[in-house]
């Protein structure tokens, strides 16, 4: 049986060696060691494609270039609406601010800034969403699924010299999905221009499917990292049916299993569904994402 | 100041009457009984549009007789595309079964059962599946919309005598939303005929959004009920910033606030968003809905 | 293998009803099904000791009722200085509040109204302590055990004809224990009259540990019920350990089994220490105990 | 209005640089970086008390270096008699062991190893633990305060050699609390010997709490902080009412506020009481420990 060894800190200590100290003690710090480990064979591992699927409001929470980080090592990338439209926000020069959970919302509501959690965002970065639709609403509405959508929207923004998540994927060609786009600014920004007769879109329901799955199908390996559940993980998670089962996985969320949601259910269930290998190397980290992932990435670096 | 009046109980005591007591508590157990007085509030209010917006895997847990009723009080109503496979599921005559969540989850795969928490499914039901979509792809692929898709199900199901979440509210016209469908075994079954050459669908991704915020639009109150979080609820969120904002409002999760994302939001937090009033009545319960929900409707009955 | 029946609800429907109803579902509800047939056998089992141990501000949140009735059934009853302190308060004559989680903590703190999540309490309480403690010092300070020391307070509060958790203790002569008495309103007290010179206390640390490990020692069975975990379930657990196991187990809490504590330990870990028979009958509920004691308790009467 | 800065992560960074990096986000990672400075700021203030309570397995799980580190900083330390027994046993020469917490908890018993989620103790460590108060027994008898017993046992373990948290408590006179002793494998250890007859101790309950609220009433400022909650925090809580309120705070817990118990209350709450000053800095973190704690401390060296 391998010790317990106390965590020992010191000055000047690197964020690699606090996690490599994680890793001899228990509980969550040992989990954090894990998911480390576990993230370093995945993307060291030639044979095994990378699915990130991220939940939660990350780019409110400052987490963008740490996800734009991330994706160089990544060959499918699953998040949700918000994320993508407070990306494009940021893309278009708009910024997030600091703000407070006890904050008044209704005095908020009155000086028109939109809490989430501890972050603001001024309401005026809807008028630069609305000029970007309106702008370049016939381009987008040809797309035929999802991800030529949200690509487009990326190489409108790669040729106007944006930066983000979106300009990432389209430039590196990361296959992007976004099950839930009309969920989102985005969604309701194509909404304003299709009922103000602009015309319909092209964009199909069940378009993406077969591009991740064929991805999820063809590799020899498969690894998923999930941040925060909800449809990210469930999107990915039904891919890995037609896989093997992914070889390597790594969850970060706070919700619970006992409640019997997706997003709170451990890896482990997946082996029962054959989406996780029963000889897999998978973790659980029950964490704030925006403390576990900034300090497991930069662990691995 | 209102006192504290401890719970009493007593032997064949009513659900109404145990919930009432909750109502002289504090902690949950008078948050209880405050969404109780506020769903009995909204169902009366002959002004509000009622949206009910159920994430988690609410049918395989067994709360679909629950939902069923509550669907006759309800205007519109959002869920996951996974709740939708497992009411079609049983629909077609398939059923979930008891497990435990310390199940050998490598076991379960041999079995070929699926785990959900504590509740199983054999992968048998995938053979009734493929049958239903394989011969009524045909119809389904016409659809333009996600709700027109869905309804078309129902329908089919209504005239083969099925009963369920989905032949209710094609029934009874309930306006039914799944943003995210693609992401659920129906997407999958929808998928599966497509790569087999039977032809692509027409479902359009933001066709349904100028319904549900129509109805958010257009109505002189509005009162949310969210089971989980999730795509439904930032779904109907989304479309109350297009009203004055919700009039009433009951929300179930045990998602926590400090991790950010939309499914543990207080309500509160919508007021800065305009999706709230701020003078609404609302209420968080931090609960497992399988406990709540028949508890807070079974009080108002 | 049993299916899952969902849950039905119906007008005028009891408590019983509801609760066996949730025997029939998935997830938290069947665990709420399962603590009342538990629950109920354990009372009923004649040759079973019940251990019942409540953490958490039970009392300001209103469940001394419950409490107080649940007594009738228990053997020995472990508890936080704080439940006790508050319940002694409301022997006084005193009264909790209903507040608001959100409330101004610098406007009570000014008003000398002191916050317990949504529950409130007036300093007012702290001079009819010090005049009841002020009183009744020399007598309570000959105890030598913790436990003789609160009989002594119950059978002083009994003859003013006060009712309340420590009258119930001493009048009914169910042995009580509170190992953490000094961290609690009551231990200040006594602290203000030994620091005010009249005089030393014999109360002794390890005096008690006797009396509940030879209870748990020498009785056939042991059950066990635990609402918030903390000092009171550990203490239980520790006398389980001089037990073969306890054959029966109801743990109720929201604390968490990933960040290690005891509070949050599923009782099938204590297996591994022989404080829980490997075939005992044991189920955790992860909910609001306001919400679900009542609800559990009320089913079985 | 502070904007969000999207935190920046690089290869060989220090731990402070990363924590620095979160000052710059939102949700949790903002809280970490607040709690590193607002230690900072406690530890260096010399006119500061420092209270530091630790509750939940924290020796088991590793932490009982970083905690020995951080004693160098404070003033009052107040502990769970687990954490005691745990750091005894290992100052005797024992180890904690890793596990899973999905192993199979009566195939431990069988092999006599205790689980505390994913640790393990071996069951030969009572051997040393009866020997050692089976030796000491006479010296520890006569202690009259917890705090003098628990410094008798650091001043033998010094004597020995050892190392751990009493040995340095004792060393450097750190005053060292814990109300609940009686609950904890010490307990157990002295109750073994006054029931096999070698006398009664004199360690009484309320003789502690003179020291610890004339350190909060005498000092000039006071900083609180509490890893899990528990007892050791509301036993810092209840000697801060007798301070004019912290002026610093920092608490690290995964317990939620909802269900209205001491460990899970926000700071904030402690205002209403007047044990945390309104004009106080202080910071919730909802995070596992292992994980936060060596994170925050790292960041300050």
């Amino acid at each position: 049986m391998e010790e317990i060894e106390p965590i020992n800190v010191r000055k000047d200590m690197k964020v690699s060696e606090l996690v490599e100290e994680m890793g001899g003690a228990g509980f969550g710090a040992e989990k954090i060691s894990l998911a480390s480990e576990i993230m370093a064979l995945m993307f060291k591992d030639k044979e095994c494609k990378v699915f990130f699927g991220v939940a939660g409001a990350m780019v409110p929470a400052g987490m963008k270039n740490v996800i734009i980080d991330i994706l160089d090592e990544v060959d499918v990338f699953v998040t949700t609406g918000a994320n993508l439209t407070h990306d494009l926000i940021e893309s278009l020069g708009e910024k997030h601010y600091k703000g407070d959970e006890n904050m008044d919302d209704s005095e908020l509501n009155k000086k028109r800034f939109d809490r989430i959690y501890n972050v603001l965002m001024s309401n005026n970065v809807y008028e630069k969403l609305e000029d970007f639709f309106e702008k370049h609403f016939n381009e987008l509405k040809e797309s035929e699924s999802i991800k030529e959508f949200l690509f487009k929207i990326g190489e409108i923004l790669s040729k106007q010299g944006g930066k983000g998540i979106l300009v990432k994927c389209y430039e590196k060609k990361i296959p992007l999905f976004c099950p839930g786009i009309a969920d989102s600014g985005i969604g309701l920004m194509m909404w304003g221009r299709i009922v103000g007769g602009k015309g319909k879109t092209k964009v199909n329901v069940f378009e993406d499917m077969n591009d991740i799955i064929d991805i999820a199908w063809t590799s020899k390996k498969n690894g998923v990292i999930y941040i925060g559940g909800g449809l990210p993980k469930n999107f990915i998670q039904q891919s890995m049916q037609f896989s093997k089962g992914a070889d390597y996985g790594i969850q970060i969320t706070t919700d619970r299993a006992e409640s019997g949601g997706s997003s709170g259910a451990p890896l482990r269930e997946g082996i029962s569904w054959g989406k996780m290998k029963s000889k897999g190397k998978f973790v659980d980290v029950s964490c704030d994402a925006t403390i576990a992932l900034p300090l497991i990435y930069a662990s691995i670096l």
